[in-house]
């Protein structure tokens, strides 16, 4: 039961600074002690060495990223994992956390503390401090979470340093996320650090709203990504959802969100054979395809066909606050 | 005017892409270009020194911090202030910061782009650049800003260093924030700078749930703070709400939230009146007040009349998520 009209099982029946102590037993290990966490108006963090810092946000909204019957647990971790998604798409090293709580006075707190179990064990997993946050009411039946996660990158990839000629590369599989992958992901923390620490990867993003959204901006201006649309690895949930909508489960593959999975460019220099192998030496359990490559534009724009040179047909994958 | 049924007002017809080039526009020169602001998955920050970090994160929701009347540039000036009322609270020098957006698909996009016409001029007026952020979609009719704010501070002021004999001093004057300071204060930061640069200021905080609430915060345990009422700051507008509530003035000015101002601990090495007149020439227009001392404790705990040694009759300020 995620809300409740009995008071007494809801976070109003602690009050802030009651809820704050329930967090910080909750949080256990993880919540360093202040200054270094939570208890000082601000987070002290000692940077070890001066290297290069990242910063990154992400929400969590019920209603849009979890539900109401989503084991809070997992909902906990999601918050965790998206933002690690987004530092294993620097090639970085996760640091430091805050969090920002939205919630109804009506918000259950054993739902509450579940939800903190999967931000705790995640962030142990990760080695993550999260050093501190806010709490705001909201109106009742209303829980959103911010999570900011700091990081280091020693070479941070960026999105913008492909070239045509540059291979392009995703781990895992695509699509059908929303049947259980978009809670259960592993972001890709190391690959993407080994990634960084390699001098041919040109590139990285990580896919949060589809491979025919997200590629695109990697791919540098005057290129086009000609795919081999053969290569692009179809997840078992992308097939199984195909069955339920109709569509292909490579129109699933191209747009659904939520993959989490890497996707990169790698130059010339290094043959495709031998970054694969590579690669399986070093991360034997994740598979690695080859789409195709970057090439130079004859006018075409974003993503096409490597074998007819037409364009995909599907250009969007999921469009926020799209009223169309 | 916030929220419209018509489409084509509100942020829904841009779509996301479009809604961060908005966002990216109406910023400005606040938003450095990426990889150092908007546009990779992560913001690119490097410290230019190896000083310590600050990390504060702060909501603004509507409903809670603005209403549907506020000056919508109020309402996004007030999300940067109350971050850097923390920043200032550590005596911290403010750096980048991402922000995330939870609203609905109604919200206006002219609405908006005034709340940004809030945060850039505040950003400008504190060279703050904000590198990077968020936006989920929640339902129809809401609004909330979450902003992280990082900072940099030779030497942070703390609130549990205090210590028994130690004089308490507040800036400013406190109570009835409602009436309009609550939109419209300064966060102390050249202040907070002054104090941590200074080697007798023992502890330090911002005032935000009030005086009642936050002073217990930097009294160290076994000690109590011991007022002179007499000397309490009374604002104006305390004066004023006090006519129409029925509480005293100084009620208010002890309970009231949102009053951002500084509340400090000075140590015994620097006479009172010493430290009055260092302020008067640093600071000739902001008003400084010492309320009392820190003392030892004889089984009464948190804040006492220093002339009747009775407790305090309000001993809380604004309590979140209470259903008391």
């Amino acid at each position: 039961m995620m809300f409740s009209t009995s008071a007494d099982a809801t976070i109003s029946a602690h009050g802030e600074s009651g809820l704050i102590q329930c967090i910080e037993n909750w949080l256990g290990p993880v919540n360093p002690p202040s200054p270094h966490g939570i208890g000082d108006d601000c987070a002290l963090i000692i940077d070890p060495a001066s290297r290069p810092s990242l910063l990154t946000t992400d929400s969590l909204s019920l209603g849009r990223h979890f539900h109401l019957w989503t084991p809070p647990e997992k909902a906990g971790a999601k918050l965790i994992k998206r933002n690690l998604s987004d530092i294993a798409a620097m090639g970085g090293q996760p640091g430091p956390a805050v969090l920002a709580l939205l919630c109804g006075p009506d918000l259950c707190t054993d739902w509450l503390k579940a939800f903190f179990d999967g931000i705790r064990n995640t962030c142990l997993a990760y080695e993550l401090p999260l050093v501190g946050g806010d709490i705001t009411q909201t109106d009742n039946g209303q829980f959103s979470a911010v999570l900011t996660l700091t990081g280091q990158a020693e070479k941070p990839l960026l999105r913008k340093t492909a070239a045509a000629g540059d291979a392009l590369f995703v781990t895992g599989s695509l699509g059908g996320s929303i049947l259980g992958k978009h809670l259960d992901f592993i972001p890709r923390i190391k690959e993407g650090q080994w990634l960084a620490g390699r001098s041919d990867c040109s590139a990285l993003i990580d896919l949060t709203d589809g491979l025919a959204k997200d590629l695109p901006a990697i791919i540098p201006e005057g290129s086009v990504a000609a795919l081999q649309l053969d290569r692009i690895p179809l997840s078992q949930a992308a097939r199984k959802l195909s069955e339920e909508t109709g569509k292909t489960a490579l129109e699933h593959a191209c747009t659904d969100g939520e993959d989490y999975e890497l996707l990169f460019a790698v130059n010339q220099k290094t043959a495709v054979n031998d970054f694969a192998e590579d690669w399986l030496s070093r991360f034997p359990d994740l598979t690695l395809s080859c789409l195709g490559h970057i090439q130079l534009s004859d006018g075409k724009s974003g993503i096409i066909d490597a074998l007819t040179g037409d364009a995909l047909p599907w250009l969007d994958g999921y469009e926020h606050f799209s009223n169309q």
